[in-house]
């Protein structure tokens, strides 16, 4: 049996999302920026797409501008909205993804902006009276800080957060990634400036994604070039990645709630499944908490296990499973997860991040508990 | 009959490229960052797809990055050469693409350098003295001149300005756009330090291209987030663009000169009808000369006339020819092309840019011929 339970990190492509772009691979290949036919019905494919995704967001069409990713996005939003907003301090958190973290200490680097990091429990949850604190002290500040964590699932609350930005005038940037697709985003009542989506999160293409900014918070260009995207981003568009990122968007608006009872039915079996057979076993941040993290994650701290110590991936992989420790974005690197280390995880437990997809099924959870089941010695 | 003369702004995808990159949108889904083997499978597609370039380009797998196109190339080329490299004056041409010129703008704008234009002549040719009096006067510059230009297809000595860039210790970047697929480059022999790629120039993908930068001379990155492309620039790959992309440059260089052989035909077949048939007719730039210009492109400037002025295009496009004035990439805005403009051409006489690909025939130039003189009133 092969599994796939990565689907934070990548999703598969919905057939439907090919069969969508595959005409833009093959008989629509004019440049959209082009005037005649040939370009013509290229730019009528990008601006339905756009409408679309504006349309399933409640947002204008003029608030989207597609990007090559959740990464470029975040870039984006952060390095042009203090710029053009003229900011000086930064709020994050130390669980953001490193698209955002990076970004943000490279900008201190540069002496842009000071940066401040938010303090955090045990369990991953922001102190919003720090953040309270440090918005009176710093006000006209840039908060970035995501809607859900790619690793422990844990969902912050936009609104809370949002309306103390609000109150204190901050730029309130918010990397969706983990969401998009997932949960709906209501622009018209969300107190964010700037949010992000990378379209193989939801079963889209890679190279695809796109930034949503508040119509009130204009912000310059990253990429220079062709007058694209309205002026905000220079460069051909990546049509067959636009094409695919809405079509992705719009099968994940149609079946929202049966897609999230099957994948909250997987989370929930598994958890149970692994309470009941592995002794000691713990999840990581709010990860078994159905309410408060991403139902699409579980990230499960194993007793310390000799047979198993810095092993535990590459035993599943053996076994056919394929998941994560930690982020997948970092995991080419040598040092471990930091958002584990930010919670003061212990070193001594295997930490594996399980997520899941409408894809996924009963049989691959229950396999997967089985091979942990013998991983930890459990007879079955 | 539908005749595509659009090439210098994209070209059609090769099937085979096509089919090159299903497999990636099909089963291959993981994300080549995951160390499991629905990742590794993925990983070592891109690995190979840069082995590939670097060999067809006789570069190192270490000097080729990834990007969203040629325009982020470009970007990065110079945002993060004159970052890293503390240069402080940059010399460029007023015929550069707008990914080169805005990019440059906008730096000097920031405060970050002056920036000095090169004098050209009315063909578009570059005063060279013009080049080493600056460097003379502006050591440790950064230089950015195109390879050969999309709108007349003048090609530019990049040997002649690398090896003034040599002796004045300045960085060398070079739009090469144009020319990627269509030229052999050597870039052990030439004198560049960065040249940039956008795969929908020669029958690629678009939203794929990829960055040279000589290993003498690495730069900061301009995307920040994960470890990707060696933590050159973070985002999950457009794993279906960078094989896409490897697999065009490629089949470009499987018969490069047959290709030219078969588009300097339509290109000078083209030339000798006009000349026989359309009085007055004229050629932008070195667009007519077949050793100092790209074979793929032709801009021609017709003589005034009442009934096209302002309309060519459109006349052109009504008869089934798609066809670009100057660049598409500024096509959408209202003002001309800045090239032409520099050049000096006479606002009079319309300029149409034909540019040509292998999948181009001899019967779409002589229609082509045809509708042109049915236009300027010339009886067949």
């Amino acid at each position: 049996m092969r599994v796939y339970f990565d689907n934070a990190a990548t999703t598969a492509m919905d057939d439907r999302v090919i069969e969508a772009m595959l005409p833009f691979m093959k008989e629509h290949y004019g440049n959209p920026s082009s005037v005649h036919s040939h370009g013509r019905e290229v730019r009528s494919a990008i601006e339905k797409s756009r409408k679309k995704v504006a349309e399933l967001l409640n947002a204008s069409p003029s608030e989207i501008f597609f990007t090559s990713g959740g990464t470029e996005a975040d870039n984006t939003a952060i390095v042009c909205g203090i710029q053009t907003h003229d900011i000086k301090h930064a709020i994050t958190s130390p669980l953001e993804h490193h698209a955002v973290l990076h970004t943000l200490q490279e900008c201190e680097k540069k002496g842009l902006l000071k940066l401040s990091v938010l303090e955090i429990n045990e369990k991953g949850e922001h102190d919003l009276a720090h953040l309270n604190k440090l918005l009176k002290e710093n006000p006209k500040s840039l908060i970035s800080i995501m809607h859900a964590n790619n690793e422990i699932g844990n969902i912050n609350d936009l609104n809370a957060i949002g309306n103390l930005a609000k109150e204190h005038d901050a730029f309130f940037h918010s990397d969706t990634v983990q969401t998009m697709g997932h949960y709906k985003h209501d622009l018209k009542n969300l107190p964010v400036d700037s949010i992000v989506a990378g379209g193989h999160k939801f079963h889209g293409p890679k190279g695809a994604g796109f930034l949503y900014v508040n119509k009130a918070k204009k912000i310059s260009p990253f990429i220079y070039g062709g007058a694209q995207e309205r002026n905000m981003r220079g460069g051909t568009e990546n049509v067959i990645g636009i094409v695919g990122i809405a079509k992705a968007l719009e099968l994940a608006y149609e079946d929202m709630e049966g897609h999230r009872k099957h994948v909250e039915g997987l989370k929930t079996r598994f958890i149970e499944q692994l309470r009941a057979h592995i002794s000691g076993v713990e999840f990581n941040g709010l990860s078994a908490d159905l309410d408060k993290s991403l139902y699409t994650v579980l990230n499960v701290s194993l007793p310390p296990s000799e047979d198993n110590a810095g092993m535990l991936l590459f035993n599943l992989d053996l076994n056919g499973i394929s998941a994560s420790g930690g982020s997948a974005c970092s995991s080419g690197a040598s040092v471990g997860s930091h958002v584990l280390r930010a919670l003061g995880a212990s070193p001594e437990r295997d930490a594996v991040r399980f997520s899941f997809s409408r894809f996924n099924t009963v049989e691959e959870v229950d396999y997967t508990v089985e091979k942990l089941k013998e991983l930890y010695g459990v007879i079955a």
